[in-house]
């Protein structure tokens, strides 16, 4: 061993998800929309001041979060950017769950919360949510750290009741509870009316999934000035300016554009909708899907090898081999015409196993 | 106070540098390059395939990595990107600093590294520049957790000897040595070849000021490949994908246009060089500079008040009023004409006082 070896620290590098190369692939594994973003953004990209990308972009990006403040009509000292909701759930990690105890959340989850927690060196406990992936309220009543779940929840795509939640910020007040909408444009409802009561929740959103900006990333928070305020503090203290000069004005440009934005969402609920008929045809089962994906099991078909025969025909979905979560895949909605080659697949593989 | 607020890790809030907005401001005060970037960067961005931006960007930075690697001829496993140095530098504080163990730096030095030092709770000692800002590197031959210092320095534009910087590597095999080469495109030497005989060498460097893009924030590190795995893994267990999709582009477009790229450095060198002329006419004094900004004395003006009839003419300089640095001002590089308004201004300004 080099004598500067051990003063490198090292993490179980987190994998990120695979990015097939086939022209002709399915892409249906990473949540990413189908649909291009409103033409607004184009449009505000290929009209950049050249004179803007020497100068250092605004480090409070002033103009995105003075957008998205007025889309939510809440202040914009509500409102927090970075660089993906990941960032944003990393800095919130060190700003809020730093007392030394233990953070809760699902055992069923986003798979980089506990990435964070080990990265951070923040104790956690992971929660079992029941038989049907629901949040058991009362796991939660415990003293803790902090909490944050996702909801919809990623990779089951079942929205909470808004109760439930209520209930777990009423037995929480002594700390940071964070709700993670990455995925609630695509839902029937948000919490963000809970922040009008409860000033320690702080509710977490993207432009990656519902406006067609994974490209770009961009995330934000809401949540009491308190709050946004010690975050920004912690921001300043790691990189004053991350959002970049593009990325401030295509998100503003995506926000612009309500009509475009509504319409994508429902053209990809329809295609949920028609996906949950053929998948129910095929005897797949499901937990009513809230996001842009559906988390889908068979009884008869082992899910681990229908994930590689549906990547040896390009088609690609995700698949977490984890004990709670090998016998679903999670499949994301594309187009009607990706959704197409899936199901043709999917009868042609019943047929054959 | 709210139950919640302890859980709330606080820190002193780095302030980022001022953004004046008046039209006919002369913005000497963030070491921005006075010229836009290559017209291939915003062709680059002119063309962008809309259906990029939907898509999550590669986390591997391939296209920039390649570009890059090519460019300095080292392997794509010795460069790592990120937002910025800013973000580079934070990466490789988390990544390489964390044996508990002080670092070193200057004492005066970049004003984020004593930042990252207390957000990641590592550690650090200042050591006292000489006389003439210069390194001692006797300074830096005790037992330490790490080494880092900008060269040529900021903010005194000073560049060291590589002797100097041998002798740190020499005494340090058993730490990770960083040199934050920011500003070394306008200097007339980089540490690069060190690379070749010490693996323990990270040099860091960015696209904010030689190639104009600060605006789109990517900073990088060039070292050996066992060091850019492990801040690769970190930086994969914090935010896969940081650089979007535009930055991709316009970092690879910039590195394409060599021409460009040197013909701006020679005329900032240029406009440097007629700038020491004239800060010297005038009675003031600095040590060679070697960046894109110059640090500058006079020994019968005070500093702090010439920073604020500065600010009041709308000419916005750079002014750390710390104990070694506050009878100095940082000047960045303008243009010729921008350079002209202040030399009118400071030669009235002496006639007043």
């Amino acid at each position: 061993m080099k004598a500067w070896e051990d003063k490198i620290r090292r993490v179980t590098p987190y994998t990120p998800g695979e990015q097939p190369q086939e022209p002709d692939k399915v892409k249906l594994n990473t949540n990413e929309n189908p649909y291009p973003p409103s033409p607004a953004v184009k449009k505000a990209l290929d009209g950049m001041d050249e004179q803007l990308l020497r100068l250092y972009p605004d480090p409070t990006a002033s103009v995105l979060t003075k957008a998205i403040a007025g889309y939510h009509g809440v202040g914009q000292d509500q409102v927090f950017v970075g660089v993906g909701s990941d960032d944003v759930i990393a800095m919130a990690f060190m700003t809020f769950f730093s007392s030394g105890k233990p953070i809760f959340f699902p055992d069923v989850t986003y798979s980089f919360y506990p990435v964070w927690a080990e990265l951070f060196k923040i104790p956690y406990e992971t929660k079992p949510l029941g038989e049907h992936f629901e949040i058991r309220p009362e796991d939660y009543y415990d003293a803790n750290g902090g909490v944050i779940f996702p909801n919809p929840n990623a990779p089951t795509s079942r929205l909470e009741k808004v109760e439930v939640i209520e209930d777990i910020l009423d037995h929480n007040q002594d700390c940071i509870v964070i709700v993670d909408e990455a995925y609630v444009d695509f839902a029937d409802y948000s919490v963000l009316p809970l922040l009008d009561r409860y000033e320690n929740l702080l509710v977490v959103r993207t432009f990656s999934k519902s406006r067609s900006l994974a490209g770009m990333r961009i995330g934000y928070a809401i949540g009491s000035p308190e709050l946004i305020k010690a975050m920004s503090d912690i921001k300043y203290s790691y990189n004053s300016y991350t959002i970049n000069q593009t990325s401030l004005a295509a998100g503003a440009a995506s926000i612009s554009d309500e009509t475009y934005f509504r319409e994508t969402i429902e053209r990809i609920k329809a295609t949920r909708r028609r996906s949950c008929e053929r998948f129910t045809e095929l005897g797949f089962r499901y937990t009513e899907p809230q996001a842009n994906f559906i988390f889908v099991t068979h009884p008869d078909l082992d899910a681990g090898e229908l994930f590689k025969a549906l990547r040896e025909a390009h088609i690609y979905v995700r698949y977490f081999d984890a004990p709670r979560t090998r016998d679903y895949l999670r499949v994301t909605i594309g187009t009607d015409a990706q959704m197409d080659l899936l199901f043709d697949f999917l009868k042609d593989y019943e047929g054959r196993v």
